[in-house]
C-alpha cells in the first residue's frame, strides 16, 4: 500500500467540503482569496518540514527564510502584494536559546527582505523542525492557474536545474565546476522569489503559478485546470547545467523537468504582451524566457517531438 | 540543559522583529490583527502535533475538529467572529484514503459547527500527524489581554478540571463514576468553544483570553501583560471533580488550576456589567463565574488566603 498523495488529498478533502460561494477562489490555485469589503484578503500556508526541505549545511537562519520566501513565490506568481505573516513552529524539546535566535533572525531577513510583518504565530514540540508560514495580503484580483486558454505563449521568469543539482551535489555528492557550484548551492539555500517583478507581471499574464513543485508539475497543473494542452519547444535551462549533466551522467532536461525547488513563475501570455513583458522582466532584474504555447489538446503536455512530459515532481507523500 | 519553552521563544522572535506600526495588534496576543480598510483581518494559526495534543483513543476526525476548535476558541475570546480556515497538514508517508476521509470530515463537521468556511491548505510528510489551522476573520477590534484595570471582577465562561481529569482516565487510568467519566472524556475529545458566547461577550469585557493554556497561566498572563494583580477567591471548578480527585488521591485545586486544555474564556469586566454578563451567558447556555477580582499588586497572582498561584500549565517545551 503506498498511500495517498498531496494531490489527491487535495481532492479528498475539497471534495467533502464542497464549493465556495462566489467571490472566494475555489481551493486548489497557489493561494485562497476572501472578500472583505471592497477588496479582497489573500492568504497562504506553507509548511516547511525540516526532513524534507532543509538539506544538509542549510542553516536555522537560511530555513526559517526559506519557509517565507516558499510563501513570497506564491504572492509572486499570483501577482499580489504581502502585507504580514505569521508562523507556527514546531521545535524539539531542549531545542537551546541560540538556534531560536537563528530563526528569529532569518524571519528578520525575510521581513525586510519582502517588506512583510511578522504580525504573530505559535510554539509547538515536535520530533522535527517544523515552520508553517502564513501570509496575508490584500488585492483587487490575483492571476488564477485555471486561466489559461488555447493559443498563448508559455513563459518562465527564470531558468530551471540550478536548485536540482545543487541538491545533488550536496546529497549524492555530484561533482561540479567552482563557479556552477557556488549558484546551484546559492539557488538551494537562499530561494529568491522575485516579487517585484511578479506584482509587475500580474497585469500581463493569462494564468501563473509558482513554480516549486517543479517544470512538469506546473505546466500540467496549468494544463489540465486550464483545460488546455502545452507543447514545450524548449527547457528553461539554467546555464551551465548542460555541461554539469554530463560530467556526472544525469539528463539535463530530466533536472529541468522534474527537479523542482525553483521558486520563479510559469504562467502563459497573449503574444501581443510579449514585449512588454520582457521589458518588465529586464527592468526587474529577470529574464522571460518563451518555453512553449498552449493547444487546445486538453491536458496534453508534451515536448516538441510529441514525447509526453510526465506528470512528476515534487509532490509530498509520493 | 532544558533548552527555551514557549514563551521564552515568543520573546525572543518579537524582540528581534520589532514592534508593530498603529492599527495592529504587537505580537504576543492570542491572535494578530491587521488593518485593511475600514476594517481589522484578525488572523491565527495554532498547530495540533499529535504526540501533545491527540490523546489515546481520539479519532482523526476528532483531531481534525480540534485542530479548528483551538482557533474558534481564541475567536471567541477575542468576540470576533471567524470567516475562513486554512489548514497545513502533515501526514506519515503511507496514510490511507479512510484516514484522509476522516480528517475531511472533521473538518467538515467544523466548518458547519462554527460556520467557517475551508478556503485552502498546504500538504506535506512528517513523521507525526500535524495540523496547523489558520483562521481568518474581521472585525473593528478585540478584546486584548493586557487590558485589565485595578478593582475588576475576573471571571470565566466555563467550569475548569473535567478535562485535565479526563487525560488522567485516558493516560493514568484514573478511576471515576460513570456520568463524570463520561462528561470529562466528551471534554477531551469534543472541546467546545462557545463562539456565540464570545461574540456577545465582547462588549461587556475589559480583557480576555482563551483559557487553553491552563487557569493559572492564564491569570498571570493577563496579570502580567495587564500589570495589575488578581486574587483568585473561588475555583471554578467542574462539577464531580471533587469526588473524582479524592478517589484517585489528586488535588483538584491542581486540576482547575495547571491542567489546561478547557477552551473557555478568562476575562475582567466591570462589577455593573456583571448583571447583564450574566444574562447573556446564561442565554447562550454557558455560565458566568466571577472566580477573583484585580488588585493593585502588579502581576501578583494569589489565592484569598495568599498562597501564590504558581505560573504554570501547558506550556509546551516547558
Amino acid at each position: 500500500m503506498t498511500g495517498v498523495d498531496e494531490y489527491e488529498i487535495i481532492d479528498a478533502i475539497s471534495r467533502r467540503v464542497g464549493r465556495l460561494p462566489g467571490g472566494y477562489l475555489q481551493i486548489g490555485d497557489d493561494v485562497a482569496m476572501i472578500p472583505v469589503g471592497g477588496t479582497r484578503l489573500v492568504a497562504k500556508c506553507d509548511m516547511l518540514v525540516a526532513r524534507t526541505d532543509v538539506p544538509p549545511g542549510m542553516s536555522w537562519r537560511q530555513a526559517a527564510r526559506k519557509a517565507v520566501a516558499m510563501c513570497v513565490s506564491d504572492f509572486a506568481a499570483k501577482g499580489v502584494k504581502p502585507d504580514s505573516f505569521m508562523v507556527s513552529l514546531a521545535l524539539r524539546r531542549g531545542t537551546d536559546e541560540k538556534s531560536v535566535r537563528e530563526l528569529a533572525s532569518g524571519f528578520r531577513d525575510a521581513s525586510k527582505e519582502w517588506e512583510v510583518r511578522l504580525v504573530g504565530g505559535d510554539t509547538n514540540e515536535a520530533d522535527d523542525l517544523i515552520i508553517d508560514c502564513v501570509m496575508l495580503g490584500f488585492g483587487g484580483d490575483v492571476v488564477r492557474r485555471d486561466s489559461a486558454v488555447e493559443g498563448e505563449l508559455v513563459v518562465t521568469t527564470g531558468g530551471f536545474g540550478a536548485t536540482s543539482a545543487g541538491l545533488r551535489i550536496l546529497m549524492e555528492g555530484a561533482k561540479s565546476a567552482p563557479a556552477f557550484r557556488r549558484r546551484a548551492l546559492r539557488s538551494v539555500y537562499r530561494p529568491n522569489p522575485n516579487l517585484s517583478l511578479g506584482l509587475r507581471f500580474s497585469s500581463l499574464l493569462s494564468s501563473s503559478m509558482d513554480s516549486s513543485d517543479g517544470l512538469a508539475i506546473s505546466l500540467h497543473t496549468i494544463a489540465g485546470t486550464s483545460r488546455v494542452g502545452i507543447v514545450l519547444e524548449s527547457l528553461p535551462e539554467d546555464s551551465g547545467l548542460q555541461r554539469f549533466a554530463s560530467i556526472n551522467g544525469y539528463e539535463a532536461a530530466d533536472l529541468v523537468l522534474y527537479g523542482g525547488e525553483e521558486y520563479t513563475i510559469v504562467g502563459t501570455l497573449k503574444s501581443e504582451r510579449l514585449e512588454e513583458a520582457r521589458r518588465v522582466a529586464e527592468s526587474e532584474g529577470g529574464s522571460l524566457r518563451v518555453i512553449g504555447r498552449t493547444t487546445g489538446e486538453r491536458g496534453s503536455v508534451s515536448l516538441a517531438d510529441g514525447r509526453e512530459v510526465e506528470r512528476r515532481g515534487w509532490v509530498h507523500l509520493r
